[in-house]
């Protein structure tokens, strides 16, 4: 990364309005972008990224007002999301499911949890991560008076490592209830493995957690009261939202890739020696596939827009959202998701084709977005996704709530 | 088409705001949608149809609040368009250019050509068509004193056949002027010739049509003051505007495709007999097709909106446009073309893999929706607004203004 | 079709050899080729296209050499079957299905029987039609003491109408025991209602059968000795032999399509305006979509040639065919139908970007070919066939012989 | 690899046909593969592996029979190219560059020295190298006496550092011939600077040489009598042969990517939480993608091998070989390659859609497939081979010999 010094960062003010926020974000990505390649292959822990999210503000994006944060909606916070992707797809991630965290108190905890949650993670700037899996029985938590005592092991949690704080969840012992709760990042018990090595994605620092112990008090256990746990409906709101991050760094990462690719077609890449053409720019094949890949981006993103905007209007009114509601948002997301998939492997796979032979040396890197796109992509089946666009358009059917419908 | 009474239509008010035109619009396509197959089979002339678009003021859409117009605005107007080409592609078609040859006086004449026109039009619901194709020099105006005699043949003229008036254009002899005009459809020396015979778009009357000697006025050539052609540069949005039209009725198409696609599979097809489904709607690969197509038309609808919605921006202050405006607004049509061509035709093609065998008996009628697609889209080639875009891409290259770009 | 003299045809002698064949068929091809387009608008039986596959010859191809038959093997029947479907998809398929239910006999029936069958059939050059949907109890079949009596409708018989003789099936009442009996097409009690009228294959006479009647000796009665029928293993080949058939004239109809369209783009498409180029054979675009359908089409070819000559393999040790033998083969038959068809759908679909708007003129009759392609490759849901392969691959499990699969 | 004595091999008798040759590169594609993964992500110069070529005799198939040679044609040499490539696309890719470096010499030279070399490097079992770029003058070659001088740079030379010897290239001094000499690797004046490192093709040594003073003597000089060159209309095969091989190295490594992944898809994939089926091979989405995959694959691989034989016939008669021959032949290798690299991308995508999320690890390796297939199918921009294809379809024009067509 480029040597700006965290004081220049810490002293401006913030960001003005959604433009001016998307404005920070694309100045966050030109420091990210420097080094973006030399830093995957690297692979090393983010923690100087992490430091400019906060510093920059970035991370306060959906906070309070009145404590610090930006008070700006969902929409802006995934456009700034894509932002930062288009420089570094593992940043991205990492910042978008910092929103996802934060904003989780919101959807479990009660009013006055997450309003405590949301101030002190403006004013101190936390940055957050999360060892959450609904999908397995992996912690269980015991119910010592007054405490909660976590203990297992989560194979994977995306952030922690580099986060202040950690949303944990596990399975009340002896019920099917589960308790998420948020703790600070480098509490007693806590152990983060740093074994992510996979193929994208790789700054991530996605790997396994122990919990050997770890004590919360019932009070942070979010949603509980009087050790009764109170859900909203509001709260099936969380998967839709996830998927629109998900979308917004896969399409972020491809936007990332295209650009990039242009650059090195317009500077490096070298016209064909048999086409005619002294700049490969000027090659129809070049000029075509150009074309076709940004139109596909466009829509991509176009929907996903049109997406946010159509959820914002639910979380603008959280409990006033219907079954009804929650369900076409979700076969709305659904599709963005399809296409944001298959366009993001689309062009992270073909921009090789018009950059060339040369281009695949590994110190440009521009095989960091195939593989960072493909990578994510594989979160949960986006074959069950098309399904349900599939079954509401043909039976009106909506998808049943779960942990990734 | 049913049998509603035209007073039913002309006795009711005016739309409100662009949901109130939308939901006429589906009302319209309603009627057209009850014998829309039977009518492509026997191609006739759709008098009935164009009285209807006139009798439920659509035509007046994108009139003068003032005259009995709608006052609505493009991105109103291109909705309009695709709700009623979900029923009959043709006859969304036939709406569309109407509403370009309606706003073209805007265009090329003067402020009080334009506005004598648009008042009229809206007043006596005129419905427009037009032989124009500045491509060739296939109509020679003469000079001759006060009036312009207008000789020769078109090749194509839409809708004019069906139509009140009818925008001729041709060049003044001697001359590399074009000159413009609107006439009444049954103007002396005008014979439309009804032999548009293409495998789509069968009702559209675009067939060719001879001008034996038409006089025209010297006051309707549009845009002349004193003999002398005065250009707007707010005239060069005309290639993009007529290109989002395209789109749109490429879009409605396909939606349409998709909608009774749907309803078949629901309630006509079979299951396969070796699937272990009892409904077609069950089985996983109809599904997934369902899912797949709507994700892509959502997309592409989706970008067709934003640009249409970028498009008014530039229409909202016309003599503002700037050469950069209009270059960078014609690159994102361009991209929507590219999109809805694709989509559309995808989408009309796979229907089929989810309706069955027995869905191709022609009184089925669902091969009107590709064939429909298939024509028009190769108005100009597609490929030509690939480069466009990619051009842009690569080097921010405007594409230069023409009849095509 | 030309007014080549049937005696021109009738005393040539037999070709010799595949290669003969296959000019032989090409020759026919150039005939019906002539007015192809017409009568595919015209829809008229093909009666005298059904006495040209007789006088040269084409209907013997796999009859015996000592009764005037070819001799030819099933890969030269199928290259055959691609030359004529290149001219007439129709008129390939009759020859196809013809093929099918001339060879039936030796599948079904017993050792005398087809013996006698295909003796007959190649002296009196018989052309075949059938009237088979065994997934139906539509047809009862009554014995009335030595006769059999055949009752009841069927919804689909190919070719009957202008046939020869035909392949009737029935239930035998009381049993779950199909029969099968091949009549004269001129029976009594058998009608052919003439009622085909889908959008593809327009020409193939596979419209409805009523069977008021029909009376057929027990000798008749394909495969049954003593009343009794006796499989044989080898009859589970029909099935893959019947998919590859349509996977030829799928792939015929394609290189027809692309073959018209590739004289069209050289002798009357024009470049286009903003091109820059003075032929449309030369823009960038239309030379690139030709190599990418021709190479997607050879591939598909290919790999129906290759798989033909895995068949015929087992036809020339029909006893010693294994289960093993036939789900291998019916899993690669199972690809060639995958390959064949969407080759065929994208190939007929996009002749139309490189041929231009004018090229849709009813009078070139362009769309016969995704027409045709379009409606029998629903035969059966090509899905199903993708699931064959999977599941060979994934498992080694081989397809259960039943008359799909 | 695992630990098969050096022994084990070499003491086995020569493998009998193409079979028996196709055989013994499946066990030796077996022993590349216990370790395929690790090897490419420790990018370890391939010494064992280079030696198991030669061991197991592979690197003689072309040979002549006298010297110890195999014998055999390239269609046999193809199929083993692809079986080597299933298990580790580097060593096919450095088996593919010694069958054409060493069969090279009969295509340059003349039949004194091709015959020597080939008995030659039968009898000794020679890898060759090759430093090989007639695009730039990199190599200067001086004449100095009856010893010819090369001194330059070369930035790619497959294999070299591993090879028993090399096949130099460059422009005789003050001319614009080109000089090919076959010299030990090992040669005083060669240096291999490893310096390959690529996204793909990892362990194929392709990095940079410098020749500084290599000395060769004149009668090295491949093809030159006398100082003349003599060359053969032969010798333009070296391009679709070429080309061939990359083709084949290109589908070998698909074919081992969906082998690997159904291996994983059955023993390791998890089924979806939500989709009903205990096994994820039982998906319907994953049987589909599979069947999908494998007949695309299988219809290139019909393409390729249906080439490769016409390929032989003109190999099998070298001096009879007209340009209409030539031509033609290049026109179909153009459409194996298209076929392969666009198929071979879309495999090497899309398993990890069947195989899930945790197939990403890094330790798997399901990536370097993708990688590989990336890196070499940019070798020449495939857009050249659809545009030899396109041509010869609509004008029947015939690529011009060039060094890549």
């Amino acid at each position: 990364m480029s040597t700006v010094a965290p004081s220049d960062w810490t002293t401006r003010p913030a960001p003005e309005g959604p433009q001016g926020w998307i404005e920070r974000a694309t100045e966050v990505a030109a420091v990210l972008a420097t080094d973006a390649a030399a830093r995957d292959r690297a692979g090393a822990t983010p923690y100087d990224e992490v430091r400019l999210l906060k510093d920059s503000g970035l991370v306060t994006l959906l906070g309070p007002v009145g404590h610090g944060g930006g008070g700006q909606d969902w929409p802006t916070a995934y456009r700034v999301i894509r932002e930062v992707s288009k420089a570094d797809g593992s940043i991205g991630q990492l910042l978008g499911y910092h929103y996802l965290w934060n904003w989780a108190a919101r959807l479990v905890g009660t009013r006055e949890q997450w309003e405590a949650v949301e101030a002190e993670a403006a004013r101190q700037r936390w940055f957050f991560g999360g060892a959450v899996n609904p999908r397995d029985k992996d912690v269980v938590v015991r119910d010592e008076g007054g405490t909660l005592v976590l203990s297992g092991r989560k194979s994977f949690s995306t952030g922690s490592k580099v986060s202040d704080v950690t949303v944990l969840e596990g399975v009340l012992e002896g019920t099917d209830s589960h308790v998420f709760a948020i703790v600070p990042s480098d509490s007693d018990g806590l152990t983060f493995h740093g074994d992510w090595d996979n193929i994208g994605q790789r700054l991530t620092e996605s790997g396994s957690v122990t919990l050997d112990g770890v004590r919360v008090p019932w009070s942070a256990a979010a949603g509980y009261v009087d050790k009764a746990f109170r859900p909203r409906v509001y709260n099936t709101l969380n998967v839709p939202t996830i998927q629109l991050v998900f979308a917004r760094f896969y399409l972020g990462i491809a936007a990332g890739a295209l650009e990039t690719a242009a650059v090195y077609t317009r500077t490096k890449a070298r016209s064909w020696l048999h086409g005619g053409h002294e700049r490969a720019a000027d090659e129809p094949y070049v000029i075509d596939t150009y074309g076709d890949l940004t139109a596909k981006l466009w829509a991509a993103e176009a929907l996903a827009d049109r997406v946010a905007g159509e959820g914002q209007r639910l979380h603008d009114a959280p409990d006033a959202v219907t079954e009804q509601d929650r369900g076409e948002f979700e076969v709305r997301v659904a599709a963005v998701k399809a296409r944001a998939t298959e366009v993001a492997l689309e062009v992270t796979n073909r921009i090789f084709e018009v950059t060339g032979a040369r281009s695949t040396a590994s110190a440009e890197g521009l095989d960091r977005f195939w593989r960072n796109v493909r990578t994510h992509t594989l979160h949960d089946p986006v074959a069950y996704k098309r399904r349900e666009v599939g079954r509401f358009v043909l039976d009106g059917a909506l998808p049943e709530p779960t942990w990734y419908s």
